[in-house]
């Protein structure tokens, strides 16, 4: 019955540049880093946008936002859909506020064909996806109760607390976390790699995302003059973090579908006639096949020993993030496949390589994504593009999907 | 008539271990860095020490500090003797300090002894020697003419120029830069390297330093998220800079007496899930052998060439600092050499590996320098240090060089 339902693509391209204007960077990207003045303002705008709809938007004790529209039966657990609006320092203007604002014109689109579903639809806006500051999808992770909210109101940022940030913000709600059942948990995205542009595909079907395992990792050796100091004695800390650099590039390259990075790396004291006598650094390893992955670890734990013997360092690597490979809700991924076949889109089911929100919700509530390619799957960069045509496809299959699970009645069980 | 001079190494040492109080860090080193509140401080303890020897003191345009004792005729061009007060971030208590501090025991040691020389003796504090700040000995640079002083004035610094910071700490003197002749200078500094005690010798008769070429080099990629960017099609600039770090250790290895060493090494975004776009990163290359040094700058060249090209990056290497193979003045290097035979205290030559306010000096005024040993070699470190009987004994074999060369009646020629 809701088979001729389109959502208005121009729409959701106007909005989409609009929320961009905030923070936007002089290479094309946006800086909406979490507890800013623009993360305040891209908050505003959602809000300004969703009372317009008749949306009614409250706040958790963890700046989630939620923004409600009623269905036939309000009592019922809603269906969520959303994604965040901040950035990493350097982003695009997609990553995230093309699933807040698909979302947000779903319900546009219902409200033009005066559609109701059977449950409500609450449009979300997770704080602090990114990790640009605390650590990543803190948002949804507090609201799944992974995190305890007094323990996210204690962790550190640049300028203060999480708390204070959210307090700097205005964005500390009093609502409760995950104070309802929640039915269901969509989300749109950019992929973030370049599979489906590679494939000619317009929407990806995620089946799941991949598995994370994350490091710091110091090595301490000895600073000294870069002048008199004979090559031979040396202990040269940054020389030991190079050869752990390329480790990390060899381990991931070694087998299909790994994935290995080095973001951040900060030799000390940092002075050009300074041989560095320490280097922090952080590893972010990912994968698909989690018993792979383990792998990894094990072969990046004996390279980092070889390389601190060869180079007389000491050094401590450390597990900081753990995410276990997440599968998606079969019968919500089953709403998503049909409705790109029925709407004729060419897709693919693919695996997020990247963490979303969604991977917290999934532990906890049925849980789903539908992806959008990026141009050259190039994403966390102030070049990351989409076209309209895709933003159009992947939110008309997000809507169809949506409207299923929002008019099912009877509850989902997790394990299914 | 002078042989039965002696400095008091006693209160050599104290006075290092006072200065050292400025600034003193946990560890056991200095934090004395230019244009600070530390840096201020230790100028008013030199001050107030010179003072209470007798010396007047006078400021230039730049900071630089001259304590004078006049000569039997003050007419005559003087002798500098001395180094300079500021430190590393994390520094040692020596580096620098024990040069002023042994220019300020000879006054001391030749009052005691009621000895006039016939040239006045000039103690020096040069402005920021280290380049923690700014570049390395910029006062002795601009002192000699080799940088202008509104060049050096318009520099930037973390928190304004190099002008607002001597006003800062109130050391911007009204005294016009290198206005009078000047005989010759001596600089008594540790020799940072592990030479002299590995050979078990007390002194360097220092008769040059190495040339120095430095470097600063940009590795440009394409920043990306870390989970979906499969490996293969990656433009990591950090795994460019990490080959980097490792062809500059080779390439300073590879033949004897080379030096290189990566000091700086910054990756940006610097998040822990985004693949680094750009990295900047210094590099430093010394040699005693001038032709060898410019192949060392041949094979970075062709190093980075070939790195960026397997690595799909774009790169800038751009040479910053160029200074050539220093030698020092025969006349006076022979006046240390003599002292330390006459004293003697076991010796041999040696070259400095490390850049010095000594090396501006050379090229327009005659200048040497003497080496005591340092600990296992280290310097810019807080862990470095000296014994008080190698202190004592540089302190009288540069006393000795001191009254010889402030002696003298004759004028010096440069070329000599």
């Amino acid at each position: 019955m809701y088979d001729n339902v389109r959502i208005n693509g121009g729409r959701l391209w106007d909005s989409l540049m609009e929320m961009a204007e905030i923070g936007a960077t002089p290479k094309g990207g946006v800086n909406r880093i979490s507890f800013t003045e623009e993360d305040r303002k891209s908050r505003g705008l959602f809000t300004t946008w969703c009372k317009a709809a008749g949306l009614s938007v409250t706040v958790d004790k963890f700046g989630n936002m939620f923004a409600r529209r009623p269905g036939r039966s309000p009592e019922l657990a809603p269906v969520m859909v959303g994604s965040h609006l901040d950035s990493q320092p350097t982003g695009g203007k997609f990553d995230g506020a093309y699933g807040v604002l698909a979302g947000l014109e779903i319900v546009r689109c219902l409200n033009d064909a005066g559609i109701e579903t059977e449950r409500p639809i609450e449009v979300v806006n997770w704080t602090n996806e990114e990790g640009a500051i605390l650590k990543p999808m803190i948002g949804s992770e507090v609201f799944t109760g992974a995190l305890a909210l007094e323990d996210a109101y204690a962790m550190t940022t640049p300028t203060g607390t999480a708390e204070s940030g959210l307090d700097d913000i205005g964005y500390k709600g009093d609502v409760a976390l995950w104070s309802y059942p929640v039915h269901s948990y969509f989300e749109a995205h950019i992929e973030q790699g370049p599979i489906l542009e590679d494939e000619g595909l317009r929407v990806g079907v995620v089946t799941g995302a991949f598995a994370q395992r994350w490091f710091t990792l110091k090595f301490e050796g000895l600073e000294a003059h870069a002048g008199p100091t004979p090559m031979a004695i040396r202990r040269d800390a940054l020389v030991g973090a190079a050869h752990a650099v390329i480790a990390v590039r060899e381990i991931a390259s070694r087998v299909d579908g790994r994935r290995g990075t080095v973001g951040c790396l900060n030799p000390y004291p940092s002075s050009p006639n300074v041989i560095p006598g320490t280097v922090d650094m952080t590893i972010d390893f990912r994968h698909d096949d989690e018993e792979d992955l383990i792998r990894m670890t094990e072969e990046l734990a004996e390279a980092v020993e070889a390389i601190a013997k060869d180079n007389n360092l000491d050094y401590e690597l450390t597990p900081t993030v753990h995410i276990s490979r997440i599968p998606f809700h079969e019968t919500l991924v089953g709403h998503v496949r049909k409705a790109a076949e029925d709407l004729e889109i060419p897709h693919c089911d693919i695996v997020s390589g990247a963490g979303h929100d969604a991977c917290h919700m999934a532990k906890v509530i049925p849980t789903t994504m539908v992806f959008i390619p990026c141009e050259d799957g190039i994403s966390h960069n102030e070049a990351e593009n989409i076209t309209s045509d895709d933003s159009e496809a992947g939110c008309n299959v997000l809507c169809h999907a949506v409207i299923a699970a929002a008019n099912m009645t009877q509850d989902l069980e997790l394990s299914s």
